[in-house]
């Protein structure tokens, strides 16, 4: 027995799907969380359901079952499992021996996400989950009617990198969200504070432009005016973006008030499929109009494509460092956040190890 | 020099190519069976004949070669080699070392099926091979005018075990071969036979409803009826599975003779191509109105809707199992034939290991 | 630290891009080279850079930034590179860091190619790229319009098996540029020179038919004569295949002149991309009737169709032999020229791992 080595913190809330994924009737979720397959249903009291997606009798996937109640039936040979993961029936067997049961993980929906705990469930709280108010209070503000989801091949702390340091929008983003290379020549981040569990900062464009993506949801007088430009971010463990957007009159303070502000929230979860893979969970809302659906599918638009602009810089990064296993970076001085957020995660992974040590068993009972 | 673990049993017949699939003048069959990439091809005297696919020299593959009477050649650089493997001419050069040469293996047609023998040739022995009359006997019995394949992604042995529960018919195949999930409930795996190469077993279903395959075939006056339906199965190593199906008046006993009974014969047989991959070959032959080809034809068509309804599920398995290096699988009653078929396969690797271990060689020559 | 194996020669010249590749304003190619990924550009003095083609702060891909003069900048946060690879420039940050760099490669153009020194630079001297004359003198010698290039899945050494060896021209090219399985029973490679850089050879095929890529062009009245047919090869260290091929009267002897001799000039140039792909370069150059477009266009076409019956099997070559790691290739009296060349190589190897070994370093800085 060696030591292996741990790429996931277990004993965090990781998002791992939306609420609409699973809600429907009959319906099973299949997906894979910090390299563990998982299957996710709805079970009989409404109640949201995960369990190794992996039959504990010859591997079968589970999320090719049949859900009965609360539990799922594996089509193979027909076992039953209820939702703490235990078989309950063995067609054609009397006994069923109490060793015979996957694994169970807690699971709770908040602002329309299921959160999945991947660690010891006796260390569960649910009020860890991060709160973000936009995404439960659809009276005052509006996103998408399904919010949205990518998939990621590249390793989800290569999006966490992208997202704090913002001067990336200059260039990345410079048609879509960002609008000028002036963004990142004349704005800083500003009053980072690094917090055990993660950063905020704030970062101020004053006297800009509308970047295109606002420009084309305001009322048609607004478009030329110059505003001040603030995105004030928060970034948690484990990959759990959120963002406030302000649109204000030039020489805006916030003891104005917020009434000739245009705002936006927007939140990006990034959840490890495996090492080189993410699930990439994130929606985009507004408080003003909101009756008028063209700005949300506006916004939607711009939003992914711009997107899709990270997307392709941080796949390619990820395919240049697979072949570059010898590649050490460089730090500049806006690799402050992202250093210590890596730091946290880091100390994280340090202290489960410690805790709880992986090792490589030897399986000699491999079927394959 | 260390040890290299042994994945196969090399003194065995294994079924390698239907007849067919070689036996065109001119034909030659490049096919890998235990990781050994093999050509198979047709001489002057109607003999079939397996070479090493990698000519001695640069590892040129000769299967796209030219046959010549008994000897194919090379044709990158022209070398000929005859039947037994020796190179027998170089274009441009007088000489030929007697070391130039590759492998090759005892070939032997039984039943349609070439079949191949990996490991020392002198303890070959064609009786070995398991004899399915059916399968010769064209008179009497009817199957597929060219008898089937399918190429799974999974290793041989996840097959196996699918066959040796047949529990699993009544979940995977209930619209197909099963016919109802009583199948698993009220039917239980009879007389199991454990022997040196593998096991045999029935499985009677007394009482029931045609399965819809049959129930497609039968004069319409018997599909309502009631049956006593039996699965009769012989499973020999390395992946030989033998099936008399029998559909007979409820209350039969084999004393009451078969006139009455609406027989199959089923063989499927499992031969490993890397340890990840199967060659799987199969035939479904029955033994009335022999002369109506929609018979034949709508089994074919039923079965392979059945076998692919295994294949989805035996592929996911694999690749589950791929991801799940410490996955141990647990036991059910049903699972006591294919431990035992899985414990005579492992005590036959370990007496080849020990007569003949296999070491990594440190190959200084390599071409790459 | 352990030893890594060495693949490639650093100090060497590599044929890197024909020079139409990279010489098109504002285009950047990403090319890799010996498994270092690299991009190609044109500076503002019509000098050509390569560089490493990673940003060194997170490892984006420097070949979808934009050129400005000599300078490179990285669109991810904007990072400026000039020809030496040092960054010049860091938006937002006042002071940069002389350690901020990537690796500059030296490139120079010959012959339509550019080179690149993979090694020390320290010790590159143009003057040791190869020669070859019909390349650079347009106005005597048609080739191409745009030379060609093909992509290779082999390593490249078993494309310099296949040129040193010219029997495979009768066996694999027999109805394309061969013309006659003779080809490999009566002539054989004459005059080998074994040289400290590679070798050089002849091969005669006396009193033979015209090929079918040569009848294909030339005058209908010679298409049936007898010629006497020589290809005057020199490989050079690491991948340069120089050939001049001869069309002569029967009986030709070089004193005669070559007035009544029809000539080409063949390049290949294998540059290895990885240790299992290689970049194919080349052109074939013909000195009589060059205001004929049609001819180049011929030859262009046929040698392809031969470059592609070449393909084919050393590609199914690189596939068995990644299979068979345990493969021994065997020797026949052809191999002198490409064991001398391949113990040539294997020398060089040695001496850069004398001179500079190379070493795994964990790398306790990597971002994935």
């Amino acid at each position: 027995m060696t030591d292996k080595k741990r790429y996931f913190v277990e004993n965090m809330w990781y998002a791992a799907a939306w609420q609409y994924e699973v809600s429907e009737a009959d319906n099973k979720l299949a997906r894979t969380i910090c390299e563990t397959p998982l299957v996710f249903y709805k079970g009989r009291d409404d109640n949201y359901i995960a369990l190794d997606d992996r039959c504990c009798h010859r591997a079968a996937p589970l999320s090719t079952g049949r859900i009965e109640g609360n539990c799922i039936r594996c089509m193979y040979h027909g076992m039953l499992y209820d939702e703490t993961g235990q078989v309950v029936e063995i067609p054609g067997q009397e006994h069923v021996s109490k060793s015979l049961k996957v694994r169970s993980y807690p699971v709770e929906e908040k602002g329309g996400m299921l959160w999945i705990w991947m660690g010891d469930p006796a260390l569960a709280n649910t009020e860890d989950i991060y709160d973000f108010p936009a995404l439960s209070d659809r009276e005052n503000w509006r996103g998408f009617d399904k919010e949205a989801y990518l998939h990621y091949n590249a390793n989800w702390l290569l999006i966490v990198d992208n997202l704090a340091d913002f001067s990336h929008v200059a260039f990345v983003h410079t048609n879509t969200l960002g609008g000028s290379e002036a963004y990142a020549y004349s704005t800083l981040a500003e009053n980072i504070q690094k917090e055990e569990d993660g950063f905020s900062m704030e970062r101020w464009h004053r006297d800009s432009n509308n970047p295109p993506f606002h420009a084309k949801v305001v009322p048609p007088e607004e478009v030329d005016n110059k505003v001040d430009r603030a995105n004030i971010i928060k970034m948690g463990l484990p990959g759990v973006f959120l963002m406030e957007t302000l649109f204000a009159p030039v020489g805006w303070e916030e003891k104005h008030g917020r009434d000739n502000v245009r705002e936006y929230r927007n939140c990006q979860f990034m959840t490890p499929e495996t090492k080189n893979t993410t699930h990439f969970f994130w929606n985009y809302l507004h408080n003003w109009n909101i009756d008028d659906p063209a700005i949300s599918a506006s916004l939607k638009e711009s939003l992914l494509e711009g997107f899709m602009e990270d997307k392709v810089i941080i796949e390619e990064q990820q395919k240049l460092l697979e072949r570059s296993p010898d590649f050490v970076p460089r730090a500049i001085a806006a690799d402050e956040a992202f250093v210590h957020f890596r730091n946290k995660w880091g100390q994280r992974l340090r202290q489960e190890d410690a805790d709880n040590p992986l090792v490589y068993k030897e399986n000699k009972r491999s079927i394959l």
